[in-house]
């Protein structure tokens, strides 16, 4: 059973606001509940259209009808999975291995696909400026396919941060030292920019080194996504 | 002055029937419009709901209130600017360089990234399978920004092209050589395969050497984005 409150607090869900007021964030599918059913993340509900399908994902799940699914979920067609974890406490940063840092990343897909990416190449920890898009927004988690629940992702100010930095730290530019030649240490911060203004220039101070992807051949893109930028750079580092 | 036929005409490009049936395309923004006005693309049409714009892009332009702006694009909200281009000439292939081959990728931001990636990396040639999203689509055109200009795009029967290939044949796959070590020779085709299910078995038969990006770290992560493999993987072609 599922009560007309619960039904409004999932649905407030979608907004930061209420997900930091009530502690609490939601994700759709089976495969990301699965997920995250399994890692760290500590359940609060979990709700199905199917009692197979909810059964088979944990036994505590509550079946729901169509028509309550579709008022709770933020998607246009409900996969019939619904589930709903508490945030996590802020943990700690590790400074022993690499960061990547964000600056002002705004797009969802952006940031959920720079989640998976970090997932691929072992990079276990973002620091996020204070204005990059939540990791719990629903359009992230369902980009970052699960990837969440094994990549540290904290908030911050990122000057400061970068200012107490004992580690290198590397800007991406469109112009600097050619990334696929450099020779990286063991740890460090690496920082991507903004979609449409690439590194604020505060931050641009604070990196060491400015690396760049070079292009080749004679052309005039202007520039790559930035999920497609962290992916090249995250290989050059971990591939070198 | 437009006619109800012109913008019937113009809204049926968003088809691909219609494109190749009329030998035209559509894109929207001034942005690619101008980089399209730069190539070797032929201008059909060009309407704008702005004179200055207009006049400032080309001297053929066409002037159209909101509404018929509106009634032609393709877009939520409309930029206003909309052009009309000849589809190009079919073009030959040139196996002095690289090729990036696809095996049935669908989804149009993905086809639109990886051309954008190709124009970077400077692989100016892409050899589709009959079954991947035409190139033409305007979700296409609008996730490449431009880039369609400076890449040649063929549809092929894929499995005929690699039979003939006189240059050596890789594929991507989960398991195969390190993509970070390999030695790439001056020429070749790259296959990247569908986003749910890799390269076919039949394409995979003929590839010759299968690469494969490494995962770091114990995690399960299942797959990347084939667009960001593709970033990876041209990557490391043109890094190494």
């Amino acid at each position: 059973m599922v009560t007309k409150n619960q039904i409004k607090t999932v649905k407030s869900l979608q907004q930061k606001k209420y997900r930091n007021q009530l502690g609490l964030f939601v994700v759709e599918g089976r495969k990301v509940t699965e997920e995250l059913l399994q890692s760290h993340f500590v359940l609060e509900y979990l709700f199905a259209t199917d009692a197979k399908m909810g059964e088979s994902l944990h036994p505590d799940y509550v079946e729901v009808g169509q028509n309550q699914m579709k008022q709770m979920s933020g998607l246009t067609s409900s996969s019939g999975v619904l589930a709903v974890f508490k945030l996590p406490e802020r943990t700690a940063l590790n400074f022993s291995d690499w960061i990547l840092a964000l600056d002002a990343v705004r797009d969802p897909g952006n940031l959920g696909t720079i989640i998976r990416i970090c997932d691929w190449f072992n990079i276990p920890q973002i620091v996020a400026s204070e204005d990059t898009v939540d990791c719990y927004n629903p359009k992230v988690l369902q980009a970052s396919m699960g990837s969440i629940a094994r990549v540290n992702i904290v908030y911050r100010d990122l000057k400061g941060f970068l200012q107490d930095s004992k580690t290198p730290v590397y800007g991406t530019y469109m112009e600097g030292e050619n990334v696929f030649q450099h020779n990286f240490p063991d740890q460090g911060v690496i920082v991507m920019g903004n979609e449409a203004n690439g590194i604020s220039e505060g931050i641009g101070n604070l990196c060491g080194t400015k690396l760049s992807i070079p292009q080749y051949g004679e052309h005039t893109t202007e520039s790559l996504n930035v999920a497609v930028a962290t992916a090249i750079t995250l290989g050059a580092l971990r591939g070198s």
